[in-house]
């Protein structure tokens, strides 16, 4: 077998066999298979895409590249959920403890990345002390114990991904259906999860930017996942405004406090709720979607859901103090009032501007070597279909710096007004199962 | 300017500025940009291809990346000739003293090449102690003296196409008719010469197979040189059968001295003096087709041209008593005979499988480094359009080996006889000009 003839193969808009895509995997990963060849398949896979089938066997490959994680040792079936992104998404924050208070052994690989703000990992060291660098071992002994544990990813989880992804940053070549979801489910699948629940956003703020898009790729990783046996499926969710209210990294940590005690945000906690429900069906815990809610609902009534959270940290080095003293979380040094231009109702907010504007205090990173900056970040007062009088504040700027004009005016460019009454935005187009889509 | 927008913006099929293309070559060509980046745009290049002006500017940087001959000293209008590669195109050899000896300065970089045989300089080897490797000053000398010098290319011209050629052809991203036009183009244009004759060849022995391809070739290397400001016209000629009887190295000679004397085939003499003419013509030697193919007869009849070829070896060292005795050129030690299945007539004979025997009697190289042997090749009794009897010799090989069977049957499978007669096929298509095509 030759790379030459595999690139030409697909150049040409062939299919490939499981051993040509094997055979890349893993040429490339042990580094036979050089960059310039690499990047040149990856873009002649951008024009000629892969079916449903080459991506099963590419993510496959993929796995096999490196360890994968043996969670066997931990009872009952694990569940792992993942996010494709977006502003404001503090859903694990929430979700992980409230499914860990209902039975579900929680075991999280989870990342930092980068963007508008830092990863789960970066958000959990708003708790002074927290330690996301931990050994396999401590991660399982962790959910044993106590049914959670989130870490920053350790071992060799699919090295393919990893190297792969890096190349393709730089080549103009990660917007592909195929590449998209082998990238995300070969990272989920090394985890070693018994079953997957994922959160495909959709809108302004998403990676997809049109529900087309996003049930496509919804529907491929939905594949991917059964097709290598795990039950996986797949929530659609609106990503057009900010998730919750807040967008920042020890702010989203209050938030998800305020919504493990129910006095969270409206649609983070509808979405965290969803997203939990079916973690606890595909664990087999319950019998259906009532139940799994009814389940929910206790756990947060009874403060079960917020000990959870306390556990994790305090398992972990973490100062859990602030769990019931938010104001020891980090705090930015300014809190700057932003005001409505007019009466009226606010139709829209842009995500990826309000995205932007987070980088641009320096809640996110730009680059994978920036330092993020905890304390800063965005309120917003109010949401979309929420009305507003002339004057009134809409938003909080937290900020460490006090020059930030730009900044103010950029956020202010977030907000659409209209003067006519308008309803919020559907939260959850639907459920994606291997057997097909059930709209919300 | 960063290469991963202009990696992008192709992908996209937006159309690239001059700057753009300035900055990928030098960039490329110094080692700023990587080999990865530059193949991802090499296959986005061949998805979203390049316009005509994207063609010329990047010519024109592959031409800036480098030195330009300066062929200045030499009086008169120097005119070179380009073939796009078949299989028997012996036509350098034939029309560079032929040309010279009619008056035009003939100063031809040629290269060893990949192919089934060896390129110009390789057959040029058949003569004994012929030197190739002259260092510039010579080669202008004896353009000077004896208006040809033919020499292995020298200096460093055009290196971002040879670096660029050389991932292309590991990458997949070979046939693109930009890419092809710019790499021909931009190595005559370094090559210093006023004007550019072109014999794209088109058929099954040919880089491009059909005629439609060949014209767009033909005419995008015709505005690159015309857009640069060196008068460029293209011969559009068959390749459908191997061109001439002979295939191999030392053979082609021997068939090319023939030529020269007035005696060698009829098709590879029609497209010598074919070329020969419009030299002679971009060099403003004569007032149309008519002079220049009387002044052409005239060399050859009264032995000049053929003398110029001698002048040309003798000049660079080769034993050039081998012209008047062809019995001193390389001969091969067995030589196998074809014989015809059938009566009937020959219908085809398929370019690109001669070429292939050829290859694996030796006569080419498959890569590099391989070392040819100038003895081997094929000679073809019969071409399409003959006769022939069963039992009658179609074609010789000339082989250092006897156990040949499977090149035997190779070269037998690549004829086709018919029982009804049929015409020989058209050998010259047409001419392009910047100012269109004229249809033979």
């Amino acid at each position: 077998m030759r790379i030459y003839d595999i690139i030409l193969k697909k150049r040409e808009g062939n299919i490939l066999t499981k051993e040509e895509i094997e055979y890349f995997v893993e040429g490339y990963t042990q580094g036979i298979i050089p960059d310039y060849q690499a990047s040149a398949f990856m873009m002649a896979l951008y024009f000629q895409k892969m079916n449903r089938e080459e991506t099963v066997f590419l993510t496959k490959a993929m796995v096999n590249s490196g360890d994968i994680l043996d969670l066997s040792s931990i009872k009952g079936r694990k569940v792992d959920k993942h996010s494709t992104g977006g502003v404001g998404d503090t859903t694990t924050l929430v979700v992980a403890p409230l499914v860990a208070a209902a039975g579900v052994p929680v075991a999280k690989m989870s990342g930092r990345g980068l963007g508008h703000t830092g990863g789960t990992i970066d958000k959990l060291e708003s708790f002074r002390g927290f330690r996301a660098e931990i050994s396999k071992e401590e991660f399982i002994r962790n959910v044993k114990t106590s049914k959670i544990s989130i870490a920053s990813q350790t071992g060799n989880l699919a090295p393919a991904d990893k190297k792969l992804y890096a190349l393709r940053d730089v080549t103009a070549t990660v917007d592909n259906l195929s590449l998209i979801a082998a990238s995300i489910m070969s990272k989920k699948l090394a985890a070693g999860a018994d079953a997957i629940v994922l959160d495909v956003k959709t809108g302004r703020g998403a990676f997809m930017k049109n529900i087309k898009d996003s049930i496509d790729l919804a529907r491929t990783m939905v594949e991917i996942g059964n097709g290598l046996g795990k039950e996986t499926i797949a929530i659609i969710s609106n990503m057009d405004q900010p998730l919750g209210r807040t967008v920042g990294n020890a702010m989203e940590v209050a938030e998800a406090i305020n919504t493990l005690k129910g006095n969270g945000p409206a649609d983070l906690f509808e979405l965290s709720m969803a997203i939990a429900t079916q973690m606890l069906i595909l664990a087999k815990l319950v019998e259906g979607e009532r139940e799994a809610r009814e389940k929910l609902e206790r756990v947060i009534k009874d403060g079960s859901a917020l000990e959870k959270f306390r556990e994790l940290i305090i398992a972990q080095g973490g100062d859990a103090r602030a769990i019931k003293q938010p104001e020891l979380l980090p705090q930015a040094k300014y809190i700057i009032d932003l005001k409505s231009p007019q009466d009226g109702f606010i139709k829209e907010i842009k995500a990826d501007e309000v995205g932007l504007t987070a980088l641009m205090l320096g809640a996110g990173r730009d680059r994978k070597d920036s330092k993020i900056d905890l304390e800063v970040g965005i309120y917003l007062c109010k949401k979309v279909g929420e009305e507003v009088k002339k004057g009134e504040v809409i938003a909080k700027i937290h900020s460490n710096n006090k020059g930030i004009e730009n900044i103010i005016s950029r956020l202010m460019n977030s907000f659409v007004f209209t003067n006519d009454k308008i309803y919020p935005p559907k939260l959850i187009y639907g459920i994606v199962r291997k057997d097909g889509i059930e709209y919300k």
